[in-house]
């Protein structure tokens, strides 16, 4: 994946090729690319080849990367760092920070339409799964909740501002082929709780976490004054829900009644992991 | 067009209603419409209804719209009124302002994957005609070289800037249905060279307009230092150069051979406008 992704070029012709860079910069900068692993691993289950859905697993990557480098920005989160290194606003200013994650999402775009194979109603069918998940009922729509404090309860935050793009590098496999009902509400399932999973592992990483491995200063939810799932239920509770979520993906997986082995594995990763 | 623009709704579970508020505001604080007018008139050329294209003309009027939101933010060229309002980071702050645009984006994106008829093939390659107008080598990238000054020629900037989102408009509407090669040509010709005169009527309104007219302080341009058609080559000439590209404009449509009327009355108005 990470070779896939080093080799995109976005600026062929070299003209623009400063905002390349600075896309390049937060794209290759390291990262758990849980999202295509997700997506490609899914594809697997499915019974797919990897490379088949390569360009929509990049895009996914793509995506993130661009809303890491918004929700960086002073006027949000107002994050000097990220995965270890200075953010997109500190090493290129504000106005190529934006510009930067403005042209990661319409590139994310362009490279499924251009590369992604299959039948064209189905790659319509899979886009739209996942741009659905980055709208205002989904990544952007939580974002602004998160920054405004208006939101009831936690998993309403969550399901948006990173459950639905997380849940949508499965779901849009499933949409590019045939996929087998049950098989399909199962990974729906699936796809839902493991969103929860990884949101409560976040928040608790945020408390227990050390700097190097999360490659930022820890306990910024509680600088931020966020509503966490620490901050609301207590860390040992926490812990509590972040198990319990992790047995609810992984009996969904084994409904889909497939060779789920790796996406088994990533979610094990996804509680247990460390940054 | 503004009734059809006037009915959408991003939040319809009301849950980020403050977000869709922002992305309406100035979604629909009147703006000339011309990228979904002359999508539809490149419709009407082809004897194509305008109701069959609407969503693909709205998702061109929420792009443009997520571009002047980005476009007026402190960082980039921080303008303080647009329309004759506040603009969205003035009046919602910054951080919305961010986000409203980012989402307008993706729904853009959405409306035309759900609403927009037409085989899967065609649909996807319109919207791939547009997406490709707003990445590195054009939209996005051409604000970041105006924003680091970063260019060689005028031609060059606003060709990717506004020329390429212009271009599409009409050129999303051949990719959608057939069209002969010839009409397809002069058409690509025509539509190319609108986004050329469209930049120098806006770079010499900049000087002769007034505000109550331009909805926004005149002479934006000189105070934030920027080379235009008008710095570069003077007002009487930019003038004539505007007159020649409306010349070049009208012939190619005379080339497609088709009940080009309407294009050619926008084409008009783009030259004569006064805001």
């Amino acid at each position: 994946m990470d070779e896939y992704l080093a080799e995109l070029r976005f600026a062929p012709d070299g003209v623009a090729a400063g905002l390349e860079e600075a896309m390049r910069y937060s794209l290759l900068a390291g990262g758990k690319r849980i999202r295509p692993v997700l997506c490609l691993a899914t594809a697997e289950a499915l019974g797919r080849e990897h490379d088949h859905v390569l360009p929509l697993a990049a895009s996914l990557e793509l995506i993130h990367t661009y809303s890491l480098i918004h929700d960086d920005l002073p006027a949000m989160d107002d994050d000097d760092l990220r995965r270890g290194q200075p953010t997109s606003h500190k090493r290129y200013g504000e106005d190529v920070a934006i510009l930067a994650g403005d042209g990661l999402f319409a590139e994310a775009i362009c490279l499924v339409i251009e590369r992604q194979d299959g039948p064209p109603e189905r790659v319509l069918a899979a886009l739209g799964e996942v741009v659905g998940a980055i709208g205002v009922s989904g990544m952007v729509g939580g974002q602004y909740l998160d920054v405004k404090g208006e939101w009831e309860d936690l998993r309403q935050l969550h399901e948006r501002k990173t459950g639905r793009l997380i849940g949508a590098s499965i779901t849009c496999v499933l949409k590019l082929g045939d996929t087998n009902e049950r098989a399909t509400l199962a990974f729906g399932r699936f796809a839902a709780e493991l969103g929860v999973l990884f949101q409560i592992v976040d928040d608790i990483l945020d408390v227990t976490g050390d700097e190097e491995a999360l490659g930022k200063p820890p306990r910024s939810d509680e600088r931020h004054d966020k509503r966490t799932y620490v901050s609301e239920y207590g860390l040992e509770r926490a812990k509590d829900l972040a198990r319990e979520s992790h047995e609810k993906a992984t009996a969904a997986l084994d409904e889909a009644d497939m060779d789920t082995a790796t996406l088994e594995a990533i979610t094990d990763y996804i509680l247990t992991r460390s940054s």
